[in-house]
């Protein structure tokens, strides 16, 4: 009888780990591959930083209330930000897309439109991509390349004890907006006749459907000359991520909840919903904010931007992985973070 | 009323050519962009060239007689594939794929173990991608990035008049394999005890699961100190391609039907079915060989390679494109290739 392990024993990166585990490169050229927010490759010179991602439409979207032009948008966004969490700046993209005969040729347009707004936005090229029919709903599939000052790109895995963790701009907010959409959907589909009542959700609505990347943010560092100890993108949620920063470099964390930077919008549509927002922060994902480690000396450079959160410090491995809440307790970290495989 | 129109009245290559048109670089390292094999960067040194492609359950594979290590390998040979016809030499790929949950882990380390299968044997490195869950069958994305000696890539666009065409290997086995299997399914589907009837017809099956793409030829070619004047790998079919060096290169064309190589197997298999051996080398596609124009000046170095053919040459474009058979007809080349949004 032959072996069967269910994907979903493994998680998505558990998955990922196992089946990349074995990866030896064979180009010196190859200095940093799967594992991080995107892989890195020498160019005499510059470095190349390229990263990828896939879309799958009822996975990571719904065309019933995601406007094309934003899906393009988003598609591209999503993507420079892993580039420019590796402290690199995105200079190009491929865009591969399979699409089934139900969309028209201005659809497309539409989608496209916002492709191309994102490209113009940050300053990339679209230099290449496929375009191939589906019979089961729109994949998109974006990789991104950027360059960046030999070695000074940052990983995950180089966070060092005593650091500061920060994180930009706030959290939580595309959760809820996707928590709101949800909503509206299920009483459309029971009641068509109901219009949706988005009155008032504007920050949340727009932080799912039109992430922005924070190019602000590394320019600013750049500025400051702070080059972070670790980064990453927000995707997966602030709980899931910085778990992935602690892993990767044999260290725990300590959060403080009152530190979580959290929209005044988001705190009232959490309330709406009956959640807490600082679950919200930390288990929704889809922020796309970046979270970095400085070390405590670069502290002053930047307590003055205020799109700049310092939210705890690393502590040694053996301390865990905590939060302290407001009340002044004490929790255990877990990552709550999206796991496609047990979902369905 | 909204205009609306169907994709299927541009086809697949007009679709592109829709989507891309208006695109303008905003980075000088940006050297060559979407309408070709791959695209090219500057990277201070080497010229880094990077391509996609996406391949679709029930579009471009089935799963019914895919093995999925076949179907790993092939789906990063595809790619490698337009890295050499870059004149280029694969360094890297990306891999994305979008999996339903009736895959078990076994399922894709088998898939897997074709695709480390093919960056060993080539020589590259799977340096990132994405993993995600679908809810409608399999989708892989393959990335692949290569270098090149500065401004020796070959594109589509620089054929001259009076230039020998030259192929590699043979063509219209992977069609004719594809034929067979799509037999042998409908046999199996209407009475599932009678099993398939493969017998000698490895070549043109193994043709189609297991392409490989011509490392040899560009590295003859190299050897040779041959710069092909314009260079593509035949993935649509030989007739649709020429078209592309002719169309881009603004030029006709004159091919000798008794020129085009074609094996004695797939020879045989084409009776079997009743069809025209050079038909399904003309329209079959998924071939992977290379197909090239060389100044007349260079026959001599190639002459006596058995794994090339040349199999006419490039004429003005007010002489057309035209086929010259075997009893003397002259026809009209027509592009067959495969019509992925008219096909549903």
């Amino acid at each position: 009888m032959e072996t069967r392990t269910e994907i979903s024993t493994l998680g998505e990166f558990g998955l990922i780990d196992h089946l990349t585990k074995n990866i030896e490169f064979q180009n010196a050229s190859s200095i940093l591959g799967v594992g991080d927010d995107a892989a890195v490759i020498d160019h005499y010179g510059k470095q190349t930083v390229i990263t990828t991602d896939m879309l799958v439409e009822g996975v990571h979207f719904d065309l019933m209330y995601t406007p094309l032009k934003h899906l393009g948008y988003k598609s591209v966004v999503v993507n420079l930000s892993d580039i420019y969490a590796m402290n690199a700046h995105p200079t190009q993209i491929t865009l591969s897309i399979a699409v089934s005969n139900k969309f028209s040729v201005e659809a497309l347009d539409e989608f496209y439109e916002g492709v191309y707004a994102a490209c113009e936005k940050y300053g990339v090229d679209l230099i290449g991509g496929d375009t191939c029919s589906s019979r089961m709903g729109f994949v998109i599939s974006v990789t991104a390349l950027g360059e960046v000052v030999p070695d000074q790109f940052v990983q995950r895995s180089t966070a060092q004890q005593g650091d500061l963790i920060c994180v930009s701009g706030d959290l939580g907010a595309s959760f809820l907006g996707l928590t709101l959409l949800e909503r509206e959907r299920q009483i459309f589909l029971e009641n068509p006749s109901i219009q949706p009542d988005l009155e008032n959700e504007q920050y949340i609505v727009g932080r799912l459907l039109k992430p922005e990347a924070r190019r602000d943010i590394t320019a600013f560092l750049a500025d400051k000359e702070i080059i972070p100890t670790a980064m990453m993108d927000i995707s997966d949620g602030l709980s899931s991520d910085i778990l992935h920063i602690c892993k990767q470099s044999k260290l725990g964390c300590l959060l403080y909840e009152e530190k979580i930077p959290i929209h005044e919008d988001t705190r009232q549509a959490a309330f709406k919903f009956g959640l807490d927002p600082t679950a919200c922060a930390l288990s929704g994902g889809e922020d796309y904010e970046l979270l970095f480690t400085i070390p405590q000396s670069e502290y002053d450079k930047l307590v003055l931007n205020e799109q700049i959160s310092v939210i705890g410090y690393m502590t040694g491995l053996e301390e865990g992985t905590h939060i302290l809440t407001k009340g002044g307790n004490k929790f255990k970290l877990t990552a709550q973070g999206w796991n496609a495989f047990k979902e369905q």
